[in-house]
C-alpha cells in the first residue's frame, strides 16, 4: 500500500514545535523571535505569499513586521532598509520577497542580508556552510530543508545504503537538496536536462526527488517499485474537466500512475508546499535562539 | 589503447601560461603577483611542500614570501600575521600550510584569510560560490580544479550526457570535485563509505574519480570499459620487491589491472599530484589580475 506523505500534517507539527520554542525563549530570555519581510511592488501573487508568511509568523508567536515598498524604490533605498533591519536587535530574520522588479540587482540585495538573519538560506556564506556540511551554524534553504523532513518521516535520519536521485540542479533547490541528502549518508546522483537516459537513472533511486518545473514529467516507469518520491514541482495546467478556462495544480510527477509504483509519495498540492513556509519559521526561531546564546531546537 | 594522462605535462603547460600571464600583468599594470605562505612548526613533510611552493612561485615570476613561525606560536599571533597579509597590497594569495600544530583552531585561521586571497579555496565564501556555480568571482580548491583540467584533456569542457562518479565526499576534494563536474554538465553521483554496491555504481561511470585514501581499492571490474579514471589517492605502501624496508606510492586505483580496462587513466605519481601546485599558482595569478582590475586568464 503506497503511503501518501501528508505535508500539511508534518508542517503543522513543525509549527507547533516552533510555537512552543518561541514561547520558551520569550519566557527564558525575554526575546521574541522577529521576522521582517520586505516586498517591493504590486505583484498579487507575491503579496499573497507575504501575507501568508506574516500570518504564520504571528501564529508562531513572533514579532512579525512587513515593509511594503513602491515599485519605483531604488536599489540604494532597499539596501538601506536591509542595513537597518540587519542592525535591529528585535529582528532575527530578514526576507526579501522574490522576484524583485527588474531594475533591482537581486543578488546584491540578497548578499547584503547578514548571513545569520538570512532565513531564506540564500546568502553565499549559508550556501558554503551547507556545501561543507556545517548544519550547526548556517541557515538552510527552506524548501530543501522541508523536503528532507518529509524524507525523514519515511527513512529516518540516516540514509546509509540508499540511492537518492535529484532531478534539477538549481541553486534554490536541487543543489542544496543533494547536499542535504549526501550529508545524511545517501549516495546522491544529481540529474538534469543534460542527463542521458534520465528514466533509467531515476529507476536506480530509492529516494527520487523531482524539481524541474515540468508538469507530470516523471512517469510510473521512471520509479523503482517501493521508492520514496518527493515532488517539488508546482505547475498550473488547464483543467477542462473542471469547466471551461479552469486550471489545476500538478507536480513534476505523474501522480496517479507513479503512486501505483512508489512506496511513499508526496501529493501536489499538500506535499512539499506547506513545508517551505514552516521551515522559514523554523529558521527564524533558530536564528533567535542563536542570537540569544541558547541552543536552538532541532527540526 | 589506453591513454595515460600525463599530469606533469599538463601542469607544465599551466605553469608556462601562468608565467606569461604574470609577465603580462607586470608589464601592463606594474603588478607582480605575490604569494605568502605561512608554516608553523618543524614538520619535515610540510617544510618540503612549502619549499616546493616557494620555488614554483619564483619560477612563475611571483613575489614569493615565506613566514616560518615556531611551534609555540599562539593562535592570536598567527591571526595577526594573517591580518597583516590580508592588508598587504603586494600580496595576492595567502596560504597557511596545513596541518597546523594541535593547539591551533585551524578552521578559524582559514576563515580569517580574505576570500579573495584564499588561494587554497578553503574559505566558506569560496565554497559557497563554487556550490552555487559562481566560478567567475571565487577561487577554487586546487586539487579538484587540477583534476578537472585533466578530465578536460580527454572530454573537453562540456560533459553533457556523461556519467561521473566521485568516490569520497571530503570538503577538500570530493564535494568540490562533484560540484565542478556538475557545473560542466555531467550527471554526477557522489559515492562514499556508506554506499551500497560501490563497485556496481562505479561501473556506471564514464568518468570515475577516486579520492578515498585506500591503496588500490578500485579494481578493474569497477571500471566501465573505456572510462576515464582520475586517481586522486597518494598512498605510501611497503615495497619489499625494492628491498627490505622500502616503500612506494600507489593511488586508490589498482593501476595495473584498471589501466587494461580504462580508456584513459592518471598514474600515481605523475597524474593529479603535479596539478595541485600548478593550480595554486593559477589561483594566485587570477587573484592578482582581479585585484588589478584586469580580466584573469582562464585555465
Amino acid at each position: 500500500m503506497t503511503q501518501i506523505i501528508n505535508g500539511k500534517d508534518v508542517a503543522a507539527s513543525v509549527i507547533a514545535k516552533i510555537k512552543a520554542a518561541s514561547d520558551t525563549l520569550e519566557a527564558k530570555s525575554g526575546v521574541k523571535p522577529g521576522l521582517a519581510v520586505i516586498i517591493v511592488g504590486d505583484d498579487p501573487a507575491s503579496h499573497a505569499y507575504v501575507g501568508a508568511k506574516g500570518r504564520m509568523a504571528k501564529e508562531c508567536g513572533f514579532n512579525s513586521v512587513q515593509h511594503t515598498l513602491p515599485e519605483e524604490t531604488t536599489q540604494e533605498d532597499l539596501l538601506k532598509l536591509v542595513a537597518e533591519l540587519n542592525a535591529d536587535a528585535s529582528i532575527h530574520g530578514v526576507l526579501v520577497q522574490l522576484p524583485l522588479p527588474r531594475h533591482f540587482d537581486s543578488e546584491a540585495v540578497i548578499q547584503s542580508i547578514l548571513p545569520e538573519k538570512d532565513v531564506d538560506g540564500l546568502h553565499v556564506v549559508n550556501a558554503g556552510k551547507l556545501a561543507t556540511g556545517d548544519l550547526e551554524t548556517g541557515l538552510i534553504s527552506c524548501t530543501p530543508a522541508g523536503s528532507m523532513l518529509l524524507v525523514r518521516t519515511i527513512h529516518g535520519a540516516d540514509l546509509s545504503g540508499l540511492n537518492a536521485v535529484v532531478i534539477g540542479r538549481s541553486n534554490l533547490f536541487g543543489k542544496p537538496m543533494g547536499q542535504l541528502l549526501l550529508n545524511a549518508n545517501a549516495t546522491v546522483t544529481m540529474a538534469h536536462s543534460r542527463t542521458k537516459d534520465l528514466a533509467g537513472i531515476c529507476r536506480t533511486a530509492d529516494i527520487l526527488v523531482a524539481a524541474v518545473g515540468r508538469p507530470e514529467m516523471v512517469k510510473a516507469d521512471w520509479v523503482k517499485p517501493g521508492a520514496t518520491v518527493i515532488d517539488v514541482g508546482i505547475n498550473r495546467v488547464p483543467a477542462p474537466e473542471k469547466g471551461e478556462g479552469k486550471t489545476k495544480l500538478v507536480g513534476d510527477v505523474a501522480y496517479a500512475e507513479a503512486s501505483a509504483v512508489a512506496g511513499a509519495i508526496t501529493p501536489v498540492p499538500g506535499g512539499v508546499g506547506p513545508m517551505t513556509i514552516a521551515m522559514l519559521m523554523a529558521n527564524t526561531v533558530i536564528a533567535a535562539y542563536r542570537k540569544a546564546g541558547e541552543t536552538p531546537p532541532a527540526f
